[in-house]
């Protein structure tokens, strides 16, 4: 898709006329007195978490935003692996794909040796490992991931739409309510014109503060943001602009001999391209905002850095300025470290609101959106009673230490790209380096939960060796047995606040009257102890709380979809209609083997638990129902 | 995605709320008087034209349908990958490949030898060979094709939308009018009960019936459907159904001893089923309406064909019942065989309005669209004035003969079907033979348009071995030059009215001062018999008529986009941006190389016309600028 030819347009580009591009967003009326959730901030936490929750209409939530309409412009744009894997699960990666820029390869440039004055390419690198994710790494204007995810609420079961023009003025919590009370209540001042001044307020079960960076409702629960701020200023620009620098169309890290480090970002729509350009040192405490630095002071610097190559800016989409800042809270809750096991968390924060990371490494935005991926299923959960409320403690102690390691891996990156520049660019090799040895972090793939309540241990890695435990699922391509479609293994987790059993059955034939995969179907289907039985309401589908997929070693022609345990082809809704979509095998025609890919033990088979935000929650033997029963034992409430 | 569990429920199935699904379609108010083409009905076919002629906001369309609304159930519903490569070009192939069932696999039933009142599976074949489309064979209800053009039509430059309730009384065509006039004069009838009775007339520069097997156009200009009905009664329904008929999921052809044959075509959301069922044999002249025939007898023979597995419907989304007949018109314009030379075309046909066929061979609706697309372009490169009007009769000299070919192979099939029916089952063998070996009629890749002032001859055919002259431009993977993005070659070609020539360049550099390809992109830039100079308005971009691609030999990390000629590198819009997507090189690390796949000559290159519905239009040798200058001259108009 070509678009921006003649203008940059917010909107969806493949509406021609400009002026309809931007659909209305927004509710009108009042904000609702009670709610179960109140999400502060539509921006990518806000409306992740918000089209996680919109899925289940018997969850009330309302989520409000200060300004007073959707984003059209700016802010980030990278998109990570990961991140892509997950907006599969909300079922808009292809629109993404069909319309972003494909960050395929990376290229490094640096002062020549002879004539320093003048860059040079020293390097290029692709900028995603093979097989690192089924997707690719990508660029899309925030804005058009906020229409993505304010489209799925639409959509939705809830019809969830925005609150805009409402500010937070203040939250209180009942301390004398009870777990499930609406014991938070919060005042919101109406900011449009129309309304200015007037005060609402709403109860809630459950606040979550996804106000950015200067978040109000973090102040409220009196945590702060810690850190540096590196006093590196920067500038940011979205430019349409004609270049003879070749490698406008890659991403490309540039570093000059005197005038610093300058990052090419190729923008979607082929013609547009986001320029990150290394300004000036601050003083200590000093603000970029002071400097009055000028759009045109940020176009100079950017073409003192291309030297020899020129750049015309025609027009610039965005631009803005910014210091360097990784900044952290110390915990994304309301309850203070000493009261964990006394108090349960009605507070959190989530994205910019708890950590703020430099533009340039591309994390925060994805990262953002993995706090309220982690947040949403554990809330719906429960809300909807299928799991104690200390389950939530467990969202600050995962996402808290996911941001710490990414914030050190982002000074880090700050800081090499500084230095280098600093020695004059003599460090491109090391830069190179840097960001090689870092993919996995850039796309999203490292993060590695600790072991608790809701992650095991790695004492049956061995089992799966490829799918590590605490780490998100890598997906895998299989051929569906019913109807021998190539797919994704992972394809089948959505936002659905499901968890998955992934069965891998041993080499023997799945069918026998004695399999590994029968027993455990059995089990599952039959016995009092079955985490399904135990948790599943009785009216609900039977994959309703827990989705059992089956993955056999054979060939799909060489098996028999009617001769296999009947809990992997259900009965299921008003008709009793079986679902045919339960069983996988390797796809040997394209050469791909998901038991070779992933490692997993051929003769033993393995049971692979996955968590409704698509973390290998455990790795566990066929036949160890007692260590499966216990897993789901451990948080989840019984329903029957 | 899995969708129509509880029940079907038409619209859009990412829409939570069934009453939410179906967007409201059609414009209100009363026709225009005068518009350059009027399309009676809005089948495959008139969608197909109406989102094409859309994408001209200077092309003034209107299309009427004598339904009340939009398709909501039923109809056709099989997609040959040829149709996703156009859906492609349309810009809405990622939104079918993700609803559509994709057929994999097709399996054959045959009686059991030993108990023949038993049906076995005899056979089990890959649906669409390797290699043949990019895209696979998918099955989606007609009605969502219909929304997806819908769709492309309102946000299209034209916003076109439908005028439901309208009937078209008569057309007539004034005998002195110039070339240009709008010489075509229908009188409609309001069939909604507000304005039932109210006439509306309407003049037309061209008319295109879209109106169906009874069609009043085709009528208007005194042709009629010759062929024969060949008597067999046949059932369709679209059901929710629990069967142990363990191939529900495949489509599947299945012969039964006695009670003749069934075919299965698995349907979208992973629940719903087609089922064809032979019902009778019918006397000569007789209707099937005649025969009363209810849902129930459909359900009962489909029943005794499956035995011994059973077949329980749920609900039945749809049915009908119809008999087979292959018809076809001889010729899809109003001017005689005769008369060719000395009258224009300004009424045509297409779709069922000019062709019949047997549903089952999945052909109708992609034959309709197909029709539609040969001619949609060639009414806009009139309209536009890019070519001469006489270019219109090659619509139907094009598509008569290939309607012809295919009510040819599907007589044949339909006969193999009953034969093997009447010969107890026993031909199952032939029927799969047979299958097998017309992939690529099914698959719609078997289209061969034979020369003509659009389609050149074989004469340098041996250049581009696997890129035909007069069958479809057939893809490959490459890497685009300027970004390393993985891109099909074949996806340059929108549904945007434009030429496409593909310049595959010889082994040599093709950077180099005396390079081939430089050759001739110094000749289309330059040259005053440049079909590019001659046909491209002054005021457009250089490639808004013809649009040129250089495809190299060279790994893409060896070349330079900065040192490629400046026509492979253009500066276009209001700013003179550079379009960086024009060039492309192999895809070696996937050992994917085009000129290898498509045949063609390393030594020499070549150059590759393609028209605007992605027709293989000439091969010519690369230096052979005289071959390509005669090519456009014949038909095109000089612009400036």
């Amino acid at each position: 898709m070509q678009f921006h030819l003649n203008g940059f347009q917010p909107g969806d580009p493949d509406i021609a006329d400009p002026a309809a591009r931007v659909q209305v967003s927004g509710a009108t009326g009042v904000l609702p007195e009670e709610v179960d959730v109140l999400i502060v901030g539509c921006g990518p936490a806000g409306l992740t978490l918000a089209a996680q929750l919109a899925q289940f209409p018997e969850i009330k939530t309302c989520i409000v935003e200060q300004k007073p309409d959707r984003l059209l412009v700016g802010q980030a744009d990278g998109i990570a692996c990961r991140t892509m894997e997950m907006f599969y699960a909300y079922g808009f990666s292809e629109r993404v794909l069909k319309e972003a820029y494909w960050v395929n390869e990376t290229t490094f440039w640096k002062p020549d040796e002879r004539t320093p004055e003048k860059i040079t390419r020293s390097g290029r690198v692709q900028d995603v490992e093979d097989g690192l994710s089924e997707f690719p790494h990508v660029i899309l204007n925030q804005a058009r991931i906020h229409d993505c995810f304010l489209d799925v609420m639409r959509k939705s079961p809830a019809k969830l739409e925005p609150y805009y023009s409402r500010r937070v003025l203040d939250l209180h919590v009942d301390p004398a309510a009870d777990a499930t009370d609406h014991a938070v209540t919060v005042r919101l001042e109406r900011v449009d014109a129309a309304n200015a001044g007037k005060i609402e307020m709403i109860r809630a079960r459950y606040v979550v503060g996804c106000d950015g960076a200067r978040s109000t409702v973090r102040k409220s629960i009196g945590r702060g943001l810690h850190g540096d701020s590196a006093n590196h200023a920067w500038g940011v620009m979205d430019v349409l602009a004609v270049t003879d620098f070749p490698d406008i169309r890659f991403k490309s890290l540039i570093q000059s001999a005197k005038d610093g480090s300058l990052l090419i970002i190729p923008r979607e729509g082929g013609y547009m391209v986001r320029i990150y350009v290394e300004l000036a040192k601050l003083d200590v405490g000093e603000r970029v905002a002071n400097r009055n630095i000028a759009a045109d002071d940020v176009i100079a610097k950017a073409q003192r850095i291309l030297k020899p190559h020129t750049l015309e800016v025609k027009e610039i989409a965005w631009w803005s300025v910014y210091e360097i800042g990784q900044r952290l809270t110390d915990k994304f809750d309301d309850v203070p470290e000493a009261e964990i096991d006394t108090r349960l968390p009605r507070i959190f924060i989530a994205g910019d609101a708890c950590h703020t990371h430099s533009p340039k490494a591309g994390q925060g935005m994805n990262v953002s959106m993995q706090d309220a991926f982690n947040l949403g299923w554990k809330l719906a959960a429960v809300l909807r009673k299928q799991c104690a409320p200390s389950l939530l403690h467990s969202y600050s102690a995962e996402r808290q230490a996911v941001a710490k390691e990414l914030i050190d891996f982002d000074r880090e990156w700050a800081g090499i790209l500084a230095s280098a520049a600093k020695a004059g660019g003599t460090d491109a090799a090391k830069t190179q380096d840097y960001f090689v040895q870092h993919g996995r972090y850039t796309a999203g793939t490292a993060t590695h939960y600790r072991p608790s309540v809701l992650t095991g241990t790695a004492t049956h890695q061995h089992l799966a060796e490829g799918l590590v435990v605490g780490k998100r699922f890598h997906s895998a391509p299989v051929i569906r047995l019913a109807d021998a479609k190539p797919v994704h293994l992972g394809h089948a987790a959505q936002a659905d606040g499901r968890f998955r059993i992934y069965a891998f059955s041993p080499v023997e034939d799945p069918a026998a009257a004695g399999s590994a995969i029968r027993a455990l179907c059995n089990f599952l289907a039959d016995s009092r102890k079955s985490p399904i039985r135990r948790y599943t309401p009785s009216s609900a589908d039977i994959d309703n709380v827990i989705d059992l997929r089956g993955v056999f070693q054979q060939d799909h022609r060489e098996l028999a979809v009617e001769a296999m345990p009947p809990l992997l082809l259900p009965s299921k809704g008003r008709y009793g209609l079986y679902d045919y979509e339960k069983m996988f095998c390797p796809d040997f025609k394209n050469g791909q083997d998901v038991f070779a890919m992933r490692g997993i033990d051929r003769k033993a088979g393995c049971i692979v638990v996955v968590r409704p935000d698509q973390y290998v929650a455990s790795v566990l033997p066929l036949d160890d129902f007692a260590g499966l029963t216990s897993y789901f034992d451990a948080f989840m409430l019984p329903m029957n």
